[in-house]
């Protein structure tokens, strides 16, 4: 099972993709898709973040990608809306590829790694570094939420309950996986 | 010279292609990209949106794509960056057909065609309809909204200021095309 994590951004998106073998989750890989230049045209921007994304794909073959979701940054709405062009190439990168794509709150992503929802970056890094074995804290911090996404993905999809979610055995409950644009708020 | 407007959407896509000879202004085609379903998830509804553009282009080869300014919404952030999404995907489509993307503001478009940045809906439509030789008003507001901004393009794009601007003769005053992703807001 390998997952692709992603930290979307026009002019740095960060990826990290883990791959979970008999129960031990590795890093394969974690790297920065970067703008050419920031004075690009925005389309430019995107067809590059549309082609690292592809490459990325096409190298490990990913089972899952994972996000933070769509409305977790309210409080800056020109940010977010930059945002969700470069997510929305992401995601059709995903498409294309045939890869679902998963999506989690902020919140969530913190509390899977720490058990804390209001974890400090530092407390992420450590975690981090602590499930994928690194002798370092993951840098750059791009990287670092990509990895964070993914290993989420993988503590919840894992989880029993979410066995019994996608065996049709109960519903999800709040606060558990939710296909990206289903999400209805 | 072939011009496409685009009112973007995730479930409702407008588009409206016009050609400009000897002068005068002419509807090629008008149409809807629609989702195959609302529930469908956001990568799915990206990737039909990303087809139907691209199909557009193709068929019609446009020299431009003209879209309302990316920060017309704010007063609907959820809204703004779900059409972020969309907006993105457009915009790739649009790079990799090699079509330059335009952006402008709603008040910009209202003016171009009324000269007024306050017009009602039924003001623009039958300022449309006046343009573009219609005998009936343009319907649906999507593929409406659409055809206002392309003929806002021809419209600011033909002015003699903005043929100075391209001959590098002056500055691009404020108000006048910006490529989208070099507003810097």
């Amino acid at each position: 099972m390998r997952i692709l994590g992603i930290d979307p951004g026009l002019n740095t998106t960060g990826y990290g993709v883990i791959e979970i073998s008999d129960g031990e989750i590795s890093l394969l890989e974690g790297g920065v898709i970067r703008a050419a230049s920031a004075n690009d045209a925005l389309e430019v921007r995107l067809s590059l973040l549309y082609d690292g994304i592809i490459d990325v794909l096409g190298r490990f073959s990913p089972q899952a990608m994972a996000l933070e979701e769509l409305y977790s940054h309210y409080e800056h709405p020109a940010t977010a809306i930059l945002m969700g062009h470069a997510r929305g190439v992401i995601c059709l990168a995903a498409a294309r590829s045939m890869v679902p794509v998963f999506s989690y709150a902020a919140t969530q992503i913190k509390s899977a790694l720490t058990g804390s929802g209001r974890a400090s970056k530092v407390q992420m890094q450590q975690a981090i570094a602590a499930r994928l074995r690194l002798k370092e804290l993951p840098q750059p911090h791009d990287v670092a939420d990509a990895l964070a996404v993914a290993i989420c993905h993988h503590w919840i999809a894992a989880s029993p309950i979410m066995a019994a979610v996608r065996a049709g055995q109960c519903v999800t409950p709040k606060g558990h996986p939710r296909r990206i644009g289903r999400t209805g708020k």
